[in-house]
C-alpha cells in the first residue's frame, strides 16, 4: 500500500496543501471531462456524464411527483427579448452569445443563445395563459446554456452547461411564493439523499440575487475547503416577467390580471459539489446514489481455474440484483486496478480469488472507511445493498459533522476575518446595508452567503459595522468565500 | 358521435383531401408544439416532449445494451474545425448559425453552433485514441444541433432539433461498417416495436449520402400520403475524418494507423414519422409505447356518489402495475372528453359509470379500431395489459400492410410517374448515374431513397435511360416523394 499511496502523490496534487490543483488533476485524471477546443468549454466524458444521468433520473423523478411536467423551448431568443425586463438585461447582456450569422448571411436581428429561459418562457406562457384555469402552468425543461465566463473551472463555471430549468405560473403571491419554497426544499432534500451533501438554505441579499426577481433562495455547499459552493437556487419572480411578456389571465372575477411566476435550477455544477464534499488524497469519492458504478469486482490471480469464470457470476448476480456494476478483467495487476477505483471514486471494490472461492467468500472494501472484510457469498447482492446504504449514509453524516464543525459564530470583522481565512463558514448578524457587505468582501473576499431562514439572532450588532440593533433589524447570515 | 365528427371537421383540416394542414392542424391543436418566436424553431410543449421522452429511453437502453456510452461534448465548434473536411464544409456551411460576438466584444475566431459533431469529436478522439488498446471508443450524445433552413416543419424539419448522435472509432474498416450495419439494425427494430413504423433500409445514393462519408445507411418510413420520412442514417465514415483531425493510433504491429469510424443518428423528427404514419381524420393515433398516457379514464355521471372515487381507484391501480394514465376528471362532459382524447390519439379509454359500477365492470375503447367492449373489474390491469400490447401489434400490422400495398414496381418512366403521383413508392432498377437520379427528381419531384440489401433484380433496364442491363450493373432502387 505505500507503493500505492506514494504513487498517487505522483498522479493528483495534495489535497491538504494544493486544493484547485487537486480539484483540476481529480476531474483530468479519473476521466470525468476534458477541456474543449473553445475555451471555457468542458467535453463531458462517458464517467462523467454518467454520474449527470444518475443525477438527472433522480431529480426528474423528483420535478415530476411535484406535479411539473417537462418541456423543451428554442435555444435563441430574440435579442429584443433580453432588453425587456430591465434588471435581467443588465444582468446577463456581457455574458452573452450573440449569433449573427447564418453562413454567409447576416440576420435580421442577432440571437440571444439562452443563458436562462425566462424571456422565452414569458413570451410563450403570454400566448398560453389566458384563464385563471391555465393556472398554475408548472413546466421544467433540461438543456444547455451559455454564459461567457473569465475564468473557468469543469463543472464550476463554464461557457456552456447542462441544467434543469423549472418555471411555473400561479394565480396567486402566496402560491408562487409557496412553489418557489417548495422547489428549494426539493434541492435541499435531493443534495442531502442522494449527492450526500448537506447544503444550508436561505435568501440571498439584494446584490447577490437573480437579475429580475423579487427573491431568490439558495442552497449552499460547503466543500472541504471551507469555500461555499451554491449548488442551485430558486427564484420568486413576482410579476416582473408577466409585466414584461404582457402576460395576462382572466381571473374569476372578471379583470386581467398577471401571474406570479417562479424559476429554479441546478446544473452539472453539482457534480463539482460532490467531488469536493467527499474527496480525499486518493481522488474521488462517490455517493453510491450517483456513482457510474457502485461496485467494481476485481478478480485476483484471474489465471488461475475458475477465478474469472467466478468473478463474472458474481457480478452478474449483483447486475441482476439492480446494483451497477463493473468487472474490471483487465490485463493489468489488481494492485494497479485497487489503485484506479479508488482514484475513481467507485463506492465499493469486491475482491475474490482462489481461496475466497475456496471458502465460499470475497473481500469487500469500502472507499469511505477503508475497511476491509470478508463475507459469504451466500446473499451477496443483499449484503452489498445493505453496505452500499451504509456508505450513502455515512458520507452524509461525515459531510455533516465536517460542515457543522466548519461554522463560527462571529461578532466583529477581526474573527470574521480569521474565521474566513481558516477555512470556515461564519455566521454572523447584519445590518443589511450594502455597504457593509462590500467592505467584507473587500476585506476578506468572502461574501454573504445567505439569509437563513431560522433567525434566531447570533447577537446585537453588524459584524462589520458594528451598530447596535434594537430587536427585530439585522439579519442573520453566513458569510463565507465561494467559488 | 355524429355530432362529434362534424365538430373534429371544424377543427382538424380532412387527412383524405388535405394532409399538409391536418398534419399542421393536428401538431398543434393537440398541444404538441407550438411554434417559437424565431422563424423556423418550435416548442415542444409537455405532451409532445412526453413522447421524445420516452423514445430516448427505449432507445438509450438499446444504444447502450449495444455497448455504447453516453458523453457530452461542447456546442460551439471553432469555424476552422468545419473547414477541415472538403465534403463536410461543403455539406453545411451554408445553413450553420454563426457565435460571432459575446456581449459587445467580437470573437477572435467565429463559432459555428454544431449542426452535427463530427469535428469537434474528431478533434477530441485525436487526444484519446493513442493505441489499438483505445479501440473501439463507441460514445453516443443526446443533444440539441441547429440547422438553419428555409421551409420549415414542427418536428420534421426545424432550425433547431434533438436528436442523438453515434460516433465511434475502430480498428479495421470490417468493424467500422459491422457498427454502421448494427446501428441501422437497431434503428429498424426500434421503429418497428417502439413506433409500430415499418421501415425501408438500404443504402443511400452518392448524392443523398452524408457530407464526408464513406456510404450512408438509412431508414425510410412511408407517410399515410405515400411519401417517404427519411427517419434515420448510419454513416461509415471510413477514415475521411480521421485524417482531416489526425486521429492516429499504434497499432500492434508497430505502425501508426487512422480508425474507421462511423456516426449514426435519429431525432426529434421520428415523432413526425408517428404522427404521419398512424394518424386518421379524428387526429393523433399513437403507439403505446410512446404514448404519454396509454390509458385515459373517464367517469361518467361523476356526480353520483361513488364514481370519481371508484374512477381514481381504478386510475391508481392501473398507474401501480406500471401503466401510463391519466384520470380526466375535469368540468367538462364526458362527450367532449372522448373527442379530446381521441385527437391526442390515447390507445385506449376507459369510461366508468354508475352502472358499470354496479356490474363490476367499466367500458374499454380501442383509439385503433374504435372497438368498444365491456370488461370486468377483476383483473384490470391485466387486460388493459394485453389490449395495449394488441393495440401496438395492429398498429404495427395496419402500417405494414398499407406500405406493401403503396409499393409499385416500375418499367419505365410513365410508370414511375404515375406511381409516385398516387402515393406510392416505386421500386425500380436504376443504372446508378447521377445523370439519371436528377432526371427522375426534375420529372416527378421523386428521388432515390435507397437501395435496398436485397438486390435480387426486378427488371433488367434502368427505369430512367432504358440502358439494358447484362447481368449485376444496376440497381434496385426506392423512388419517392419525400419530407
Amino acid at each position: 500500500m505505500a507503493k500505492n499511496k506514494e504513487q498517487f502523490v505522483q498522479d493528483i496534487a495534495d489535497i491538504k496543501t494544493d486544493f484547485p490543483q487537486w480539484y483540476t488533476d481529480v476531474v483530468v485524471k479519473t476521466e470525468l471531462v476534458d477541456y474543449g477546443p473553445v475555451k471555457g468549454t468542458m467535453v463531458m466524458r462517458p464517467y462523467g456524464y454518467a454520474i449527470w444521468e444518475n443525477i438527472q433520473r433522480e431529480l426528474d423523478n423528483r420535478i415530476k411527483a411535484t406535479g411539473h411536467k417537462n418541456a423543451y423551448f428554442p435555444m435563441f431568443i430574440p435579442y429584443s427579448f433580453l432588453v425587456k425586463e430591465k434588471e435581467h438585461v443588465e444582468g446577463f447582456a456581457p455574458e452573452v452569445a450573440l449569433v449573427t450569422h447564418i453562413g454567409d448571411t447576416e440576420l435580421p436581428e442577432k440571437l440571444v443563445v439562452r443563458p436562462t429561459s425566462e424571456t422565452i418562457i414569458g413570451n410563450m406562457y403570454s400566448k398560453w395563459i389566458k384563464s385563471y384555469r391555465d393556472l398554475p402552468l408548472k413546466l421544467n425543461q433540461w438543456a444547455n446554456v451559455v454564459r461567457w465566463e473569465k475564468a473557468t473551472r469543469p463543472f464550476l463555471r463554464t461557457s456552456e452547461f447542462l441544467w434543469q430549468e423549472g418555471h411555473t405560473a400561479h394565480r396567486t403571491a402566496e402560491e408562487a411564493e409557496e412553489e418557489t419554497m417548495l422547489m428549494l426544499s426539493v434541492y435541499e432534500e435531493f443534495c442531502k439523499n442522494v449527492l450526500a451533501v448537506p447544503v444550508l438554505t436561505g435568501k440571498k441579499s439584494e446584490k447577490e440575487k437573480f437579475a429580475g426577481a423579487l427573491a431568490t433562495y439558495t442552497i449552499e455547499a460547503m466543500m472541504l475547503d471551507g469555500k461555499s459552493l451554491q449548488s442551485g437556487t430558486s427564484h420568486n419572480l413576482g410579476q416582473n416577467f408577466g409585466k414584461a411578456f404582457d402576460i395576462k389571465y382572466l381571473d374569476s372575477d372578471n379583470t386581467l390580471k398577471y401571474p406570479h411566476q417562479s424559476s429554479w435550477g441546478v446544473s452539472t455544477r453539482l457534480i463539482g459539489a460532490v467531488i469536493m464534499a467527499h474527496g480525499d488524497e486518493r481522488g474521488l469519492k462517490l455517493p453510491p446514489m450517483v456513482a457510474p458504478y457502485q461496485v467494481v469486482v476485481v478478480p485476483v490471480a484471474a489465471f488461475k481455474p475458475g477465478v474469472t469464470e467466478r468473478a463474472t457470476a458474481l457480478a452478474e448476480e449483483l447486475k441482476a440484483a439492480g446494483i451497477r456494476v463493473e468487472l474490471d478483467d483487465r490485463d493489468q495487476s489488481p494492485g494497479w486496478k485497487f489503485n484506479e477505483w479508488e482514484m475513481k471514486g467507485v463506492p465499493c471494490r469486491i475482491e475474490i480469488g482462489p481461496r475466497d472461492i475456496e471458502n465460499n467468500s470475497c473481500v469487500m472494501v469500502r472507499r469511505d472507511t477503508h475497511e476491509k472484510k470478508f463475507v459469504s457469498l451466500d446473499g451477496i447482492a443483499d449484503t452489498v445493498k445493505a453496505e452500499l446504504e451504509d456508505i450513502q449514509t455515512n458520507m452524509y453524516n461525515q459531510s455533516l459533522a465536517f460542515r457543522d464543525s466548519h461554522i463560527v459564530t462571529c461578532d466583529n470583522m477581526d474573527e470574521l476575518t480569521n474565521a474566513v481565512n481558516s477555512g470556515n463558514f461564519v455566521k454572523a448578524m447584519w445590518c443589511g446595508s450594502p455597504e457593509c457587505e462590500a467592505k467584507v468582501k473587500e476585506a476578506t473576499s468572502a461574501t454573504t452567503r445567505c439569509m437563513p431562514f431560522d433567525q434566531t439572532p447570533v447577537g446585537n450588532k453588524c459584524v462589520c459595522c458594528g451598530k447596535e440593533f434594537d430587536h427585530l433589524e439585522g439579519f442573520v447570515t453566513y458569510f463565507a468565500k465561494a467559488y
